[in-house]
């Protein structure tokens, strides 16, 4: 056997560390989803030691060493080839740029910090965060430094850029005006017209095995490979596991027949993505998916945007029929449309329609911008987070559990998430609005359940490149024009003013 | 901080270890519990990612001089730790006896010869095997040489050490020669007595979901952790997990109102095990249980003797009032006694009575040992088997399937594992000897179902010892006598001569 070129080498480590990697995915599952209540202490023990066997292995001399003889020496590289190796030192990059002391020390004042985040949510009271929530802050703002600095990019965006690779925060915040600069008025102008035929509400209870069913059928249309994956109830709606063994939750409430539903398309989305990645290269960096923004587009493609449709609805209804046993001028197509579809300023991001959740994401881009430059103290963050909330939506949260304790995002040091929903949000429609053009007779597909065609295209312009492209360069791939927050006004346009 | 020592830096390298077999246990238990039926390929590349690390981390140089070091300066450690120190060294050398080169080849001949085993079955028909299993014997044979030299033992003993620590097959041949003396009669007598009064069919059918309520109450009973452990139906009886995370199945078939319970109660027995492991050593080896012939006396012990004892017959049959609604003649405490522990020759192990187990157990344990020496070629095994079976049960094989072709193990190179379902089951006579002897009114308390003070003993006496003794010393300890086939015959003779 000859022996193995530095470049083949690095696709071994890799391989091997995928391997570790789908084990925490399926280690995480489980701890969410059938692990006994009691066995947190075991489970964590396992999760750190895998974590860091991953951490040693991506840190490694050598494997650096391996990495800078391979980029020495190039030729005889494929194109994927090239995109691996590129992919491989990034995750190397990002994985050597915190050093171990600061991973340690964030990880403590984290797992602290969330703690105190469950207090605070009990009592109500930002206060009992706030410390805690500071040495998270000050940690983060030291590691975003470093990495930044490892990385060759503002600290800011060297965060940003393990959810929206490619993307930094110029090109964020010129979306997220762009959107701000019309969004209020679109909202308004929306309110006024929904306002003149306001949705029946819905009052049906529907038990959770029902709605689950009903689920099934619809993924199962969607083309989630129930014999490469699983769906099951959790406490919340999320996505874990690897290609060829993907795992959806959803949590049903009985008297909300939609929620759980449109849970499960999210994360359908995600699988299907998953589902569609380069099989020839599902254990190497390069055909892992493009990061958080990406899959939140394809969440928000199914969930939002199609799942919300006119058509979509026609294709659902005899299913609310056959599943639910429900029938009667509420369930209407027009009344089930206008359900799913009702806008309203309120403080939560989670309760948030489609058409005001942007402002909810800039809201929080903004401030985890001042809070990592020590412009705002935290101590002070309630008291802009409500000021902030008013001016971008026209909301006063009421109290510190319906603004800044909302999520635990920051607390766990998760700084630079946040704009991913906005992106991908913005990413769908840019999406949508390409694959319109090229696909057609789609809302007549949708109506009668057929979303091969859609998948097809999807497949074949975003899941099949894996992480070949960075974010801004995959959309451009996919549609031809640079990322943009235009087609997504378009579309809000058009759906919130002219198909109600 | 001060550096640590060499054993505590051991230490630290086996808690790693520990966290990752625990991860290896919940990635096959979600293999048979939850796993996606597809999904079986990138199962297996994690499993072998995560058994390579572990091998990798025992086998290191880095591990060796470690070992060393401590064992040249072993002032300051106390009994545990000196007998941890004994255990790392054991779990080293049995990693290490065997060359990467050899493990990989017999793994790589174990799944063919799996795969042809199962097509074997579907065929009724061994010469579909035996190349294959030829090949696999070939190879543990190479293996056994090796392991033996290193841990210098017989070839037989280097393989049977991983199931029964320290028991040599000079005490396993001398127990099975004094059992298949007195055996034979044993039955033949038996036999007679339960024919002047046999047990009445019982023919209900009890769904599924209501053995498994049952099963759920007993095991509440006998203290199963429900908040740090799970019980699930799975296609065969196992425990899998970790202590604090321990995972028990069983199988409900609803035409047999008992097997599932006794699978439960088979399971439950090592979970119990498990439980009562010393917490303060439970990351190291000293803290794990004491092998396979340990973990099958608890099994044994709670399964057979215990669970099919008239007092817990008494305990059981409000329960299937309760929770069967069965009632009548056929489900008297006389005629549950009896179906329970009715006898009869038959050729397969696993549907095999108490009474005439030890006969399928000591005919694989004479066969194994002439494979591996190479004085019974594979093609000759169904000849062999079926004129043993014939000397020791006077039972004739109809066919392979029925024959040689029963038991997986050889074909996956698990020789020397059969001889500990036979000791565990010597052991589990000879603990309950000491533990009647020892604690008061046992009968009446199993028949109240409170089983606090059985297990009690047990925990005492064998389950937090851990791995601090080898097999023959723990039972020493525990019972206070060497370890023997007496009590296991005295028990056989009490309870099928004069309780029936």
């Amino acid at each position: 056997m000859p022996a193995l070129t530095p470049y083949e080498q690095l696709e071994q480590e890799f391989r091997r560390l995928h391997a570790f990697k789908g084990t925490l995915a399926i280690l995480r599952w489980d701890a969410a989803v059938t692990m006994p209540r009691g066995s947190a202490d075991v489970r964590g023990e396992q999760l750190a030691a895998l974590e860091m066997e991953c951490h040693a292995l991506l840190t490694s001399p050598r494997l650096t060493r391996l990495l800078e003889r391979a980029e020495a020496n190039r030729q005889g590289l494929r194109d994927w080839q090239l995109a691996n190796l590129r992919e491989m030192r990034r995750e190397r990059d990002h994985a050597i740029g915190t050093p171990q002391s600061l991973v340690s020390r964030l990880a403590r004042a984290a797992a602290r910090a969330e703690a105190m985040w469950r207090e605070a949510r009990d009592k109500n009271d930002f206060s009992v965060l706030a410390p805690h929530l500071d040495e998270v802050v000050k940690l983060t703002r030291n590691r975003a430094v470093m990495l930044g600095q490892h990385l060759g990019l503002d600290p800011y965006d060297a965060l940003a850029d393990a959810y929206t690779p490619g993307l930094r925060s110029s090109e964020i915040g010129q979306m997220f005006t762009t959107l701000s600069r019309r969004l209020p008025d679109l909202v308004a102008e929306a309110l006024e017209l929904q306002g003149g035929g306001p949705a029946s509400p819905i009052t049906a209870r529907v038990p959770a095995w029902k709605q689950r069913h009903l689920a099934v059928d619809v993924m199962k249309a969607l083309g989630f490979p129930f014999d490469r994956g699983r769906f099951d109830q959790a406490d919340r709606a999320f996505t874990e596991g690897v290609p060829g063994d993907i795992r959806v939750t959803s949590c049903f409430d009985p008297a909300d027949p939609f929620s759980g539903l449109l849970g499960a398309l999210h994360e359908t989305g995600q699988a299907l993505y998953d589902l569609g990645l380069p099989p020839e290269w599902r254990d190497q960096p390069v055909g892992q998916d493009r990061g958080m923004a990406l899959e939140e587009s394809q969440s928000m493609l199914l969930e939002m945007i199609i799942g919300r449709s006119r058509p979509f609805v026609t294709y659902l209804r005899p299913l609310f029929e056959k599943h639910y046993g429900v029938g009667g001028p509420e369930w209407s197509e027009q009344n089930i449309y206008r359900r799913l579809n009702s806008v309203s300023r309120g403080p939560s991001r989670m309760d948030a329609d489609e058409l005001t959740y942007q402002a909810h994401i800039i809201v929080r881009y903004e401030l985890e911008q001042r809070l990592l430059s020590g412009e705002l103290p935290v101590k002070d963050l309630p008291g802009a987070w409500n000021e902030l909330m008013d001016q971008r939506l026209g909301v006063c949260p009421a109290s510190d559990n319906d603004g800044c304790l909302q999520d635990v995002h920051w607390a766990l040091g998760a700084f630079g998430y946040f704009p991913s929903y906005g992106i991908g949000a913005v990413i769908a429609a840019q999406l949508w609005e390409t694959l319109r053009e090229s696909v057609e007779g789609i809302d007549e597909q949708v109506a009668a359940g057929s979303f091969g065609a859609i998948l097809g295209w999807l497949r074949d312009n975003v899941h099949a490149l894996g992480a070949k492209l960075d974010v801004p360069g995959l959309v451009e791939h996919a549609t031809g024009r640079p990322l943009s927050a235009s087609p997504y006004l378009r579309y809000l346009e058009r759906k919130y003013l002219s198909e109600w």
